[in-house]
């Protein structure tokens, strides 16, 4: 057994609480552990998902495996294991995906999409062939020139009453679809969001199902260029498209007719609010944070605390031996609160995900009253979550010195699937300012007219009491902090308007203070949120005491890297803040004896991560090396770049080199 | 003329000032921008250097092209067009480079290694082999299983009398040499570190010439096992490499021994002071953060505010036409910091490198003293900078939206460029440590005893007078806090110590601390900098005033992420804060018309960005369609993979799709 592996197994054997234990708290239940493993056992075991670690494929390796993989999937293994959606084995399907796939943009989007947009004999239709993969569909709303702002969109779709057809049009090279997953390669059909046009008249956005590709060749459809746009940073297998459409003609059925329709005489007719369609724009941000954000920082966590266990340098005590960088004190400080941020924030996502089952229960009976509020906090989650993942995933990474930048340590790759986001399902700062104006409506009311969750806004300060570093304290701490924040942003607002700005000016001149404002309240929403959860959860005492002080932890880390508020609004003192400086650092050496305990409980497959730094054995060299040695590049003992380039010169010094190896 | 292109060409009309003179400011005078427009025209105009964009090449691709440009390069380009170390044209060469290159390590590395290590007799042999590429040696120090601590390494070259050689060998896979650049696949010697044994006792450290391929074949040597690591996050194009030597034999003479010799009998010979090799590894450091950081945060700024000037999105004023997102006050607020974070490292770092050229004529005359300044200073500039413009480069890069995503728009390459500074020539944590254990010292002396730079830390408090944005204010309070916070670190250190705990644990208690304060202290050395350049510096009215704004912005923005520090120590107050945040705004608004005038100064070439969004021109669409058709995977109109995997299934849709288009 090597140094490394030795060295976490006795870790494991220091470890104060039952793993597993913590493993199904995580999970939500012992049930839902032994779910998770069936499935991630079957999709383990599969031959035909094995592929070459992706870290030793080209780009284009990567999209043909990924597509490979998702087709035998989707056709044939779900169905074969009973996982359906509703059942609970498809609710841990995502934790046993391989690590890159396709169709995501098919199956996660446009299936849900057609189900929100088509009547039923639309649904009926296209919702099978697209279920088998007879036909393959991207959902195409952004346009190179345009991305969250729809009112903006330019590709349009006029009705022509003589053939029946609308023709698609896309007017300016800005305005072709551009980014869709699935577009650019697989999809034969698009679900394209175009400004229906009625007689030289614009009826804004709808959607238009559009052929582009032949279904027995595959090629594009007249009218239709559709291509790759290239490589980026994340989601390197996916074939995410450019889609420029000339006179693409389609039957008027095509237009999805659930909430409005056009009949054959051009008129057209209203048949549902459109605010429906909010609902399953926050049905995808609702359930983003935890696979594409939490997930992966819990994953970044893993491999950084397990290598810096293993990892030596330095000697922290001079005449001793080199110690294990997470003895250091600064390598906790910066490792163990992204612990505390995944558990925060998983827990927290949890309870939106919970309210926003309700709310869709209640829509379900046609009552949208909670859109107002649900949307604001699944946004300005969304929000939150995405940026401190990305940031937690990059300080694990950096944490994990040189080897972090390599991809055999899968850090990287975790950090560009974490940080688009940022971006995708709502830019962050557009998010932020939508929840802004909901949390600045809301100040203005009176208490009995708002949800439960924002009523801290309108009531009077609380002031805290005894131990600063209490969770209940921590709670009101935060709460205070984000009251006084909005209604200074709120004042803001109403000076600059006072001072003669137009709304839309004092807005924006505020939008500063109300991004900030923003972001303390998705934050005390979090740490109260988790600091609940905590209280409440059943569990053994030593699991309980794990989350406590991560919790503490989690806003500890927080107050100390963000004390200026708090001073500046007057919640604490100087002295506070010095006490829960100490208090973290306290925190910090109580916890790392657990800490790689508390990653174990996460149950990543070394397959799932791929990665030579994070793997359960500890043996980080040797995978290390295993690994180089399949670089593309060592393909040949001499690469031929280096013989066709140097080598002439090479000989040259083979002369002046008296005694030196050439072996002619 | 696009739309784009015309909404440049008006940002550009204008400007109110000359961006001719800022960017001679910037170069260092209007003698100094002709030299380098000369030397970026002839590599531009070379068409050996042409390459395809690197965003459309694979891996292998991408170190093929870099080794076949930088071997004409170094051969052919520099001599024949006169530029020589030393020469004024030398010192603009980096800016003329190609985006990606290799034999860095060769050049820059290994020539100036065999300068410091080698007697004039070993110089007068491998100098010319090297400069002329007869040889390619990379500098080979950092092992698998050790990184930055130097007594840690593993190698170990052992004296065989009786051959009068050295005996190489790495004991175990974790002391085999790993990251190198050069190493893997281009270097045919390695100037190998390793722990000299004579007899059975270990000297420590040595600088070895070992030959690991042969001159003629390239192929590895017996007992070389040698190769590239793989796959990197940054550096793609370069051949870092492993190297695992068992029992390889060097001549006694390939120890480099002007600083130590072994006798053929065996004797050790210490000649002079290892504290001198200290000079070059400052040096490197030294010099690092213009060309690695601050240059590359300077072109993701030109992109990023070029973009933002031509994208439109949303509508400020619900009235009026789309606006351009640079109109946006938090789009200002992400990127026009960036900029005075350009400008401010920049005219700090000219500081750094003007005293450290001081320092290498007063060693050149034996004189050492002012070693441990230079090198505390140089240290902390290095970390600091680095994780200045690695946060820079991704507001930068997420300021764009989807497209920062894109490969084609630059960014994700000049992040993966930036972020390594932050770990490579020393670990930033380490070496903020470092400069911690200088700025204890010095806070125990007398004034008289400490250099000017740090005397501050010495001196009484002073107490800013007046408007407390005028640049003498700000420096005053950067200042105070950097003195509070090393006051403090120490004060905690003996506090630790005085409770029974060993120095070294103190240290490693008051660890998160120390490094805060040691970046208070670089902080306030970068603003006062900064801020003694602008109020010396020649030029118009109207360039110093960018200047003197863009310094004000610094320490405003720096000031209001970063309160909790200066109202925890009661240098001010939260009426003061609230001033800060008003008056940031207030300059944001003020520098918003000039900001494409201050990047169009930096005067980079588009070829030197690479950059769909960044270019001159602003057609940012046209550029983005065009890069995109060159995507690999657009090769065919059908790619080979939806076809083999996809096919089967869309043909069963098809019977069902009426009327779709198949064209059987």
């Amino acid at each position: 057994m090597s140094i490394e592996s030795n060295l976490l197994k006795k870790e494991r054997q220091n470890v104060t609480f039952s793993v597993e234990e913590l493993t199904n708290v995580w999970d939500g239940g012992k049930e839902d552990t032994e779910i998770r493993r069936k499935v991630v056992k079957v999709f383990g075991d599969d031959p035909v998902l094995k592929s070459p670690p992706i870290c030793t494929m080209t780009r284009e390796e990567r999209y043909t495996e990924a597509t490979r993989k998702c087709v035998y999937i989707f056709r044939n293994m779900l169905q074969k294991n009973g996982i359906y959606p509703g059942s609970k084995e498809f609710e841990h399907f995502w934790n046993a995906m391989p690590i890159e796939y396709t169709l995501l943009i098919h199956m996660g989007a446009f299936i849900p999409c057609i189900m929100s947009f088509g009547s039923e004999e639309q649904v009926a239709k296209w919702l099978p062939l697209s279920a088998n993969l007879n036909i393959i569909c991207t959902y195409a709303q952004t346009e190179l020139g345009h991305g969250s702002f729809l009112r903006g969109l330019e590709t349009e779709a006029t009705f022509d009453r003589e053939t029946q057809e609308f023709v698609i049009n896309c007017p300016k090279v800005s305005s072709m679809k551009w980014w869709p997953g699935d577009m650019g390669l697989n999809a034969n059909h698009a679900l394209v969001m175009a400004n229906l046009i009625i007689d030289g008249k614009k009826y804004g956005m709808h959607p238009f199902m559009v052929q582009i590709r032949d279904l027995s060749t595959h090629m594009p459809l007249p009218g239709v260029t559709v291509g790759d746009i290239g490589s980026k940073m994340g989601f390197e297998a996916i074939d995410n498209g450019f889609l420029y459409m000339k006179n693409v003609r389609i039957p008027r059925e095509n237009l999805l007719n659930k909430n409005s329709e056009v009949k054959p005489d051009g008129t057209y007719v209203k048949k549902a609010s459109d605010r429906l369609m909010y609902g399953s724009m926050v049905n995808l941000r609702v359930n983003l944070p935890k696979s594409q954000a939490i997930d992966v920082l819990a994953k970044a966590c893993t491999i950084a605390i397990r290598y810096s266990a293993v990892r030596r340098q330095g000697l922290l005590n001079p005449g001793g031996a080199e110690v294990a960088v997470l003895d250091y004190t600064l390598q906790q400080h910066k490792l163990i609160p992204q612990l505390a941020t995944v558990y925060a924030t998983k827990f927290a996502g949890e309870g939106i995900i919970k309210k926003h089952q309700a709310f869709l229960q209640n829509m379900a009976k046609g009552n949208i009253s909670d859109l107002a509020e649900i949307h604001a906090l699944s946004a300005s989650f969304k929000a939150s979550v995405s940026e401190q993942c990305t940031e937690g995933v990059e300080v694990c990474r950096r944490a994990c010195g040189g080897h972090g930048y390599s991809q055999a340590s899968g850090l990287p790759h975790l950090l560009s699937k974490v940080t688009p986001t940022c971006t995708y399902e709502g830019e962050n700062t557009v998010l932020y300012l939508q929840t802004a104006r909901y949390l600045v409506k809301c100040a203005k009311e009176k208490a009995a007219d708002l949800p439960e969750s924002i009523l801290f806004l309108v009531q009077p300060i609380q002031n805290a009491r005894g131990n600063i570093t209490s969770l209940d304290n921590l709670a009101l701490y935060f709460k205070n902090r984000a009251a006084l924040c909005v209604q200074a942003a709120s004042k803001k607002v109403n000076q600059m308007s006072n001072k003669g700005l137009a709304m839309h000016e004092a807005w924006d001149k505020s939008s500063v203070q109300l991004v900030h404002a923003t972001k303390a309240y998705v934050i005390q929403y979090i740490f109260d949120a988790f600091a609940s959860f905590v209280k409440e959860v059943k569990c053994s005492k030593s699991v309980k005491e794990i989350l406590e002080d991560l919790c503490c932890l989690y806003g500890l880390h927080y107050i100390n890297n963000c004390s200026g508020d708090f001073l500046k609004l007057g919640i604490l003192t100087a002295h506070h803040c010095n006490i829960a400086e100490e208090a973290e650092i306290a925190l910090l050496e109580k916890l790392r004896p657990n800490a790689v305990g508390i990653v174990d409980a996460f149950d990543f497959t070394d397959s799932s991560m791929e990665s030579c730094l994070g793997a359960y054995d500890g043996n980080v060299y040797e995978r290390l090396f295993d690994m180089a040695k399949l670089s593309p590049l060592n393909k040949e003992p001499v690469h031929q770049a280096s013989y066709k380039y140097l080598r002439p010169y090479l000989l040259e010094g083979r002369d002046i080199l008296e005694g030196a190896k050439s072996k002619l």
